[in-house]
């Protein structure tokens, strides 16, 4: 197979093989072991590499095939989570330094346990911006995640040592959460595929909350296919986090072949096409060109929708923290402290507004999936700028990149809509993503939408480092 | 029949009575509008007398019964609604003087609508509390509703009118709204039963909204059946309101016969014993000694409870009435105003606080229900004070009345318990009442519980008037 060359399969094909036994699970390990030591140095993707439990798993996988034992959907695969993901026995980051002093978790955080039971590989540990109040992927405890495509720039945040680990090739699978935009920006600027479940339909139990009203949890990886695996492992209700009661959704991965005709398609116009770069809109189009989609059409209020999504997270982050704010607060990464301070300020009646519009705002989107069931948009204004840039400039303005790099993102999750992030190449440049925006509890249209771009030439493109 | 006296029948009897023949809903209605114009003077319950639309109803229910149709389980029955329940055609006031520049409402609310289909009569509206933020039953605008059994004595709030039409028997059933004990106060006060259900259990869609987080509606009646009836034709999930999905109870009114031996009773220990007078210590000692309840249990951090179910309602209010604050302070009740000022300036770290400790205080709550099924309470911790009192010792400690009134009720609702008011009456004093307490979702426990203290002499006192 052609892990031999350090470039690594995708998470169906490692399946596939240990299956079928053309390679075992220990196997696989130890050749993405030896790839972390290799290009992770570059990266500063994992902050934490539970060799020792991964061993056990993948000698449990190579246990039960040698037992004729019908393996999992993911049996053998290795994977990794951004760090607010509960592994038991280790502390929980959540990308700070005031967490490392919290008693290890006792239990995985449900997702984990999920993908444990599909046979997957946990891995470790990925650097994420401290409490996940970040698009950058920067950390000021221990540096940032670096961009596979080139280390001087940024991965995105707040999910970036997912988007390195991917984009880099160093496992095929990551978990990250998106409260705003956490998987989708670093999966546009690490050039691979993130999703973003509709909001409830996957359980959050076990993972660091940052602003209960908007997060999500969700897989990134290189294929549609391998998204598909792990959405279809780790979804459906959970009593172990109340806003996660759904009904279970069918299984998706075997339902990505074949057309798309059903599905009407429509590109989102008005905010969705201004302040972002040329390559940004170029992006977009290119994607709705090849699925032949002519239609703008416009959400109202847009920024709006944002201004509330930032307000709500500013105050419930803020609550979460106050005791340690009081306590600790020279020990939050300074972006961070500054922030959460603001929003311990803000009167309830702007947040309390920020959910009645969050209302009013769900029922104008319902109308617009009435007429479309899948939406382009750029999922970040620009690829990923160089590491330590503070501002930038979009439209003639000049604003902060660190939360701005969220600006497409974060009406869409405010409403909790599901979205597929496909990426976009173009050689000599760095790739850049779309969102492939869903109607809610319909992953099944984005993803599918999703991999029928990827087998019309939009892949995941391989890092340099890979290529050698 | 009884009803020519001027002395109303229950709901059950009357229209057990018309169903029968033995009179028409025309006749009911003439009787009960001659007893409204002859005692509402006193009162001051009615705001809205509807007798046109009441004649049609009433003739519609006539001819239903001449051509044979099986009449609805409340056909004829005449009630009336707190004025922040929409009617069609009127202006819903929620007891303000702001709201007359409101255009009519376009259709009743969604309770009206059942209890129509049930074979209703609605007669029209009742005074209240401005914008329900009340526990006196005293209105600005249009003046206090009197206590039935000494009309120098409030009625209490806010749905005040709802204790004076109900208590005062114009009418048999009336409907109120309950945010933190609007129902239950007015009926400790008035000397009737009073259901609030639980949280999410009946629809608030046209009812003018005060505190979304902590809303009920339901019934007030002068017997527990007339209750039960009211509730299985009212309750059920409503697309109209978010809150109410809940799968619909089995029917009430026919299982309240018989022992409730099945059913372990405690009473409500430490905050619920102290502040009241003695005459709301002893009216549950009374009842907890009828029904044998010997067990003293105690739900911890009540006074958190209270002061979180304060911070949200003044929070969540103030919301709602922002842009009028802003344009029209001078036009409301300065009590109200003032306090909804205040709640402009909540930061939202404290209400988000309020949230978390209310999933905290549910889980405790449940707790206790492991152990019991019913549990027992003052509603109020004294009879009605007379009206303009502002101030009121209990424990040595002065407080104000407005807000202290609800100080037992407050709690329970904060998070959705289901309650029963139940009347003690001693001959020479005020009534007070006393709340029967379930777990969620089992109201049917607590109308029992309250059947069966009815029968054993726990009834609603009729007023003076009507024994001359």
């Amino acid at each position: 197979m052609r892990a031999v060359s350090g470039v690594p399969e995708s998470a169906a094909a490692i399946a596939a093989a240990i299956r079928e036994g053309r390679t075992s699970a220990r196997e696989v390990l130890e050749q993405t072991l030896r790839r972390i030591s290799r290009l992770d140095t570059q990266l500063n993707a994992f902050t934490l590499v539970t060799s020792k439990r991964a061993v056990a798993e993948a000698e449990a996988v190579d246990a039960a095939r040698a037992r004729g034992e019908t393996l999992g959907p993911l049996a053998g695969v290795p994977y990794a989570v951004k760090n607010l993901f509960d592994i038991a026995g280790e502390v929980t980051l959540a990308g700070s330094k005031i967490n490392r002093d919290d008693p290890p978790a006792t239990r995985d955080a449900t997702v984990i346990e999920r993908l444990h039971r599909a046979g997957a590989i946990l891995l470790g540990a990925l650097n994420m911006g401290e409490y996940a109040y970040d698009f950058t992927g920067e950390n000021a405890h221990v540096g940032p995640s670096h961009n596979p495509h080139d280390p001087a720039h940024m991965t995105g945040g707040s999910s970036g040592g997912s988007g390195a680990a991917v984009g880099g090739a160093l496992v095929p699978l990551a978990l990250g959460s998106d409260t705003n935009g956490s998987i989708r920006v670093p999966s546009s600027l690490c050039g691979i595929f993130g999703l973003k479940p509709t909001f409830g339909r996957m359980s959050r139990a076990g993972c660091y909350p940052f602003c209960p009203s908007l997060d999500h949890v969700g897989p990134l990886a290189r294929s549609v296919t391998d998204l598909a695996l792990a959405f279809d492992a780790m979804q459906g209700p959970d009593t172990r986090d109340p806003v996660c009661h759904a009904d279970a959704a069918e299984p998706i991965a075997g339902r990505l072949e074949g057309e798309i005709d059903d599905l009407r398609v429509a590109v989102l116009g008005g905010y969705f096409r201004q302040q972002g770069s040329e390559q940004a809109i170029e992006a977009v189009d290119r994607v709705a060109r090849t699925l032949g989609a002519r239609h703008l059409v416009e959400l109202p209020e847009t920024p709006r929708a944002r201004a509330a999504a930032y307000l709500i997270t500013n105050a419930e982050s803020s609550n979460l923290h106050l005791e340690r704010l009081r306590t600790r607060a020279a020990d939050y990464d300074p972006d961070v402290r500054d922030r959460m301070l603001a929003g311990a300020l803000l009167p309830a009646t702007w947040t309390l507004q920020a959910q009645r519009f969050r209302s009013w705002y769900r029922r104008e989107v319902d109308r617009v999936f009435e007429r479309y069931d899948v939406l382009l948009a750029p999922a970040t204004p620009m690829h990923a700028p160089p590491i330590g840039q503070r501002h930038m400039t979009l439209d003639g303005q000049e604003m902060m990149v660190r939360p701005h790099l969220g600006l497409y993102t974060q009406p869409l999750s405010f409403v909790g809509l599901p979205v597929v992030v496909v990426p976009v190449h173009t050689p000599g440049t760095l790739p850049i993503g779309v969102q492939v925006v869903a109607a809610p509890w319909r992953e099944a249209d984005a993803l599918r939408v999703a991999a029928w771009l990827e087998r019309h030439g939009f892949e995941a493109p391989l890092p340099a480092a890979h290529k050698e």
